[in-house]
């Protein structure tokens, strides 16, 4: 039975066309969960005309103005709150999110540059990595966004059976591994399957009537639903923090042995 | 034996600090090539004010005024030479280029956006996809791109052991496969396994020394080495285009079923 206590979902996205599908997803997202009684917040980046590129201009005070570490910026201007403040309004939003969506056309098998700019930027040492300015004590189940929830909703040109199992591109699943484990799950956000749109330069009325209706279903299960079952890095499974016990899916290697089966 | 055969290798880097490792490996590349008898291009992304985002200033003479379709714009302005000139200068590399050489720190497990809005704005349709207006008929293996070859060289902030076979991050190649496979494979370049530098952030004098000894023995060996076994669409294993065959690696699923044992 869906939840139905009111939450807050931030929608971040990547389509700079309003009648794109990805963007039509976005609209309907945004009635979905309105009509739940939750609170939605955007961040629609090309709208925004979202920096994407991560540089000096990040670090107005510079922890070393002779050379340019990003972690080590990135850490004094996250923790002396000198940060710019189209981040800071960034990272405010993700604090009173209980989910964050992110919707994007699959570019080259990710995200497109403005988004992979909106990671690169918000994503601080101090908050997304370095939790806690405590190394990688706190990383895969725990972090700065522990007790969130995280989805990728992204519309894919190619049709549904090259991402299959032994499909010609790879699984859809294995390819965003990178922003599913790597980038959400990373600093503690509970990340559930991928709400994947295929052929979506071709979508005929009645093709997209189904697509509308399970992205309302996925919608209505955000906080229900049980998330991909990425192993946690102080669960047990890698007591050294670094490998799988070997008595974790012995002999088994890649991205698969990091879920539970 | 290294081949003597002069060539043309674009250099194309994702770091604006000077002394960075990423900056450190591009002026080992540029001496050791140019030793070698071969011609070095760059590509500086940050010098260069790249402009990371995709977007309808990518089109200024648009197909459809009214809606913005990027895979119909991005061929339309590549087929009637209406592609920006940024764009059509890195083009022109790439087609003098017999390889290229991606230089970048791993952000977030994938290329820092500048270097991912490379990638978005300079693989035109046409050229890097729907080769020859043939929809997928040449892919992975065939394309635009065919008869380079193309390697990474990545900086990593943490240590080997969290990529390795059962690393918590999962192997470092398969995290890179939307690129190597899916990015540069796709349109035909033959790709090199990975050049990776761990702990990037902490490099003493000696542990340089072996990385400098290691890059210039890979370098020396761009034109020789054997590529990544990756599989072309058309080669036979993939008989329909879209799926491995039945007798190929059976039943075995994921991303490494398409790379020759």
């Amino acid at each position: 039975m869906p939840s139905t206590t009111r939450k807050n979902v931030l929608l971040v996205y990547a389509h700079p066309e309003p009648t794109s599908a990805t963007r039509h997803l976005v609209e309907i997202a945004i009635q979905t969960l309105e009509a739940q009684g939750h609170t939605v917040m955007l961040s629609d980046l090309y709208g925004m005309g979202w920096k994407a590129v991560f540089d000096e201009s990040d670090f107005p005070i510079r922890v070393n103005p002779e050379r340019l570490a990003f972690i080590d910026e990135s850490g004094h201007a996250y923790a002396t709150g000198s940060q710019t403040p189209d981040v800071e309004q960034e990272q405010a939003k993700l604090r009173a999110a209980d989910a964050i969506i992110l919707l994007f056309p699959l570019w080259w098998f990710g995200m497109p540059a403005i988004m992979k700019g909106w990671i690169d930027r918000v994503w601080a040492f101090g908050l997304a990595y370095g939790y806690q300015g405590a190394g990688n004590t706190y990383r895969y189940g725990e972090g700065g966004f522990a007790g969130k929830r995280a989805m990728l909703a992204v519309t894919v040109g190619g049709p549904d059976i090259d991402y299959s199992a032994r499909g010609i591109n790879g699984p859809l699943e294995q390819l965003l591994f990178p922003i599913t484990h790597g980038t959400l799950f990373f600093p503690g956000m509970q990340v559930l399957p991928t709400f994947a749109t295929y052929n979506a330069a071709r979508i005929d009325a009645g093709r997209m009537a189904s697509i509308e209706s399970a992205w309302r279903t996925s919608l209505r299960d955000l906080f229900d639903a049980a998330p991909i079952a990425f192993r946690t890095q102080n669960g047990g499974d890698y007591p050294d923090r670094h490998v799988l016990a070997e008595e974790v899916m012995p002999g088994r290697t890649g991205l698969e042995a990091h879920i539970k089966a």
